[in-house]
């Protein structure tokens, strides 16, 4: 166990920090007694706990999956940014901002006035409600940060947090940085299935839920359409959690970054929409993922006074304010979304692009998961076979015996036919691994010819299928 | 006390969060008893108690003054920020990588690497070293947030950090917000100093810091040049500071982002590069400050592996990464600074901004700081005779008797005069209010046209002098 944890720290540079527990933490010591010189003074000052327990400094699989490490040929469809870029009409707002003053200095902590404005004219209709541009509308450092503020001005010490598994791993350290306690509580992948199952058949157990459920439940994360399984939660999925919500006064971050990418009819439910809902809710946004602009950090929050207020106290001290020439960008964008039809069209661009790589798995014979929203297809790599003497990499060998399998698919998938992908172990915790491990991870947020080459050549897998 | 602490936020909204605390605790209670309809749903989640802790939820002076509450015609010289734009071949950068792809996208959470490299080739001379751009150097979503990382990336619960005062108020939730105790120590002001002092005579008393360190301190802040005193710290004092984090094992985060504004051929001194000190330094930058784009968004950490990765786990989780059109920006200008002679011009651009202020308190034989960097000067204003009868808004008159009469005096100025300034009162703890209260700050980070404007304004103060 220990050389496990070893062996991932070392992989980015961080072993030496772990090695040498009495030096850093006997400081009195080392330096009242020893004279400087004959110190080792390359790791002084021990870094807080809250890193391990958040497996911060632990090599992630994005790490592992990066493109740096991968063959310089190989098609990315691991990680979810997009390969082109956002639309011109949105970019020229961000290089007007930059030809005048204010839009280059301090914009207010709770955002520009400008795309606070576009924020309400987009979602006024959405939320049936006339939001208040000063107390219920947050504009955040991407929705990374806008959720970070969240869990740093809601939770005490020993507050839990319910997520879904497979959950978006940013969630467990911003949970637990802030003090926080991770609950886990499983998506169940269909079983079964074959050929092609939909998100839909991803269900959850509401009396698992409710059991995971304890006095000091503070918060749960709903994401929806959900990453990385593409799940639209159903109206009567999230009027039980609603329920369970109100019956244990649990605050619902609801996740929906991905709204924009609904396919096939499916209906988006907002939560807040529920009755009784928006008193507890705080609903998230990302023009990241709205504008194919993972790059300019910004994001938003919407809710009720009493969870936007305490929560601008916390953004306000954690980043002061967002940057506000991207500001105007977004603003742009949600301005001018509606009449250009711009979600529309690109629902409809995305659909096609989902289509080229379930069409490949589909002639593969592979069974895989239609996501109903999100840009991810989850296939089911457990009849890949490879050679027992494949020459993997210590990284991917690494951590634990369950998780190793499907890391070491993923790994020889893009090896072997250059497509890379993330394997969906790492999104659950070490108890329920099993429960969704078959899974690899393909974001096809990508163009048209990317993801026609990479379909080509995932035909590559099928002499390697069981 | 009760009132003060209500009235204060009653301003900003959050009030009502405040008079619940049983609503806000008793949840079983609340929900389980009574049906949803007869609740007061307005605050159903109880907020962290980090954000009381931290001064969060009070209203700061950055409100009560701001602009949105003086008179349209009032001159803001209160807040730090430039009303005039980065220079073009800056902003040029940006404009070109929003017309491209990668820079549209995430960034590597170290930074982007072209700017990484900038950093290197602008700072190696200064640091004499041959910097790391993989593991000494990270890129953060402004220096806020690279310290508020650093923070989270190294305190534990109840570990001390010790700042001088005044201090940059942004400080103290970060360190609280982190689970740190902030320990003030007191710049001491020139005493019976008259007409112009130097930031130089802003002293250390070295027996009091040494007293002020426990076996919980962890961090020592030094800001230099420092806000809002404009001292650049010498180097017998780094020195002296070097000697101490030596002999507690502290680590000293020095906040440096005035580098570019020392003024009278004042040598910056940078503490990292103390005999030893390296192996305990991480120095804080800023593009908003050297670039007068305060609303980028855009700062870096320079320091050993053994703060910059940890830190680097830290500021993952927080933001994942920084805006990357801006960080192409940055990284121009810090390419092309040398050669166009940039710092050199803009520094001298800003002696002239700070003569025109402090000309005008000449005239006023008014007794002032002139500082030595930075882009604020220190204006006594303890002399200033404001009618018993005026008519102060709740806001002003607010926190504790202590504060008030520089708070009113500042307020008296922006309204009769129209030039506003903050009360440096702020920026001291309760118990050290008196040391350096008789002060307020102004900014000269204005363009010479409203400098000149204001200057001839605040000759209207003379008949209020007593």
């Amino acid at each position: 166990m220990l050389s496990t944890v070893v062996s991932r720290l070392h992989f980015i540079g961080l072993s030496r920090l772990v090695y040498r527990p009495f030096l850093t933490t006997t400081r009195t010591m080392t330096q009242a007694n020893k004279p400087a010189s004959t110190q080792d003074r390359s790791n002084l000052i021990p870094f807080s706990s809250r890193l391990k327990e958040g497996r911060a400094l632990a090599q992630d699989v994005w790490s592992i999956f990066n493109v740096a490490n991968l063959p310089a040929e190989c098609i990315n469809l691991g990680q979810g940014y997009m390969n082109f870029p956002p639309p011109q009409w949105v970019t020229e707002a961000a290089e007007e901002a930059l030809k005048a003053v204010a839009p280059n200095h301090y914009s207010h902590p709770r955002g520009r006035i400008r795309l606070r404005q576009a924020i309400k004219g987009f979602y006024d209709s959405l939320f049936h409600r006339n939001l208040n541009v000063e107390s219920e509308i947050l504009v955040t450092s991407g929705a990374n940060e806008g959720q970070y503020s969240v869990f740093t001005a809601f939770l005490e010490q020993g507050d839990e947090v319910i997520m879904f598994e497979p959950f978006f791993d940013q969630y467990l350290p911003s949970v637990t940085f802030n003090g926080g306690k991770p609950v886990y509580v499983p998506l169940h992948p269909p079983r079964n299935g074959q050929g092609r199952d939909s998100s839909n058949d991803w269900t959850i157990d509401f009396n698992e839920l409710r059991r995971a459920i304890t006095p000091r439940a503070k918060i749960i994360i709903v994401n929806t359409p959900h990453n990385p399984v593409g799940k639209v939660f159903r109206k009567d999925e999230l009027e039980a959690i609603a329920a369970l919500a109100e019956e244990f006064n649990l605050m619902v971050m609801s996740d929906e970054v991905y709204d924009c990418l609904v396919f096939d009819g499916k209906e988006h439910v907002r939560i807040a929409n529920l009755p009784g809902m928006w008193d507890r809710t705080v609903t998230v946004g990302s023009a990241g993922k709205a504008f194919a602009a993972t790059g300019w950090r910004v994001g938003w929050l919407i809710g009720p006074p009493s969870i936007i207020q305490p929560t601008l106290a916390a953004t306000t001290r954690i980043v002061f304010c967002t940057n506000s020439p991207l500001q105007e960008a977004a603003a742009a964008g949600l301005e001018q979304a509606r009449e250009r039809k711009f979600f529309e069209n690109q629902r409809d661009e995305y659909a096609e692009r989902r289509a080229i790589l379930t069409d490949a798995f589909d002639q593969l014979g592979m069974k895989y998961t239609l996501p109903e929203g999100s840009y991810f297809v989850l296939l089911d790599i457990s009849n890949v076979q490879f050679p027992d003497d494949y020459p993997f990499p210590q990284s991917v060998l690494g951590r634990g015996r369950d998780f190793r399998y499907f890391k070491m698919a993923c790994w020889f998938i893009a090896l072997e036919v250059g497509v890379s992908s993330i394997p969906v172990s790492e999104f659950y915790c070490e108890e329920h691994a099993n429960i969704g491990e078959a899974y690899g991870r393909f974001a096809f947020c990508k163009d048209v010819e990317t993801l026609k080459k990479a379909a080509e050549r995932l035909q590559g897998l099928k002499k390697y299928l069981k």
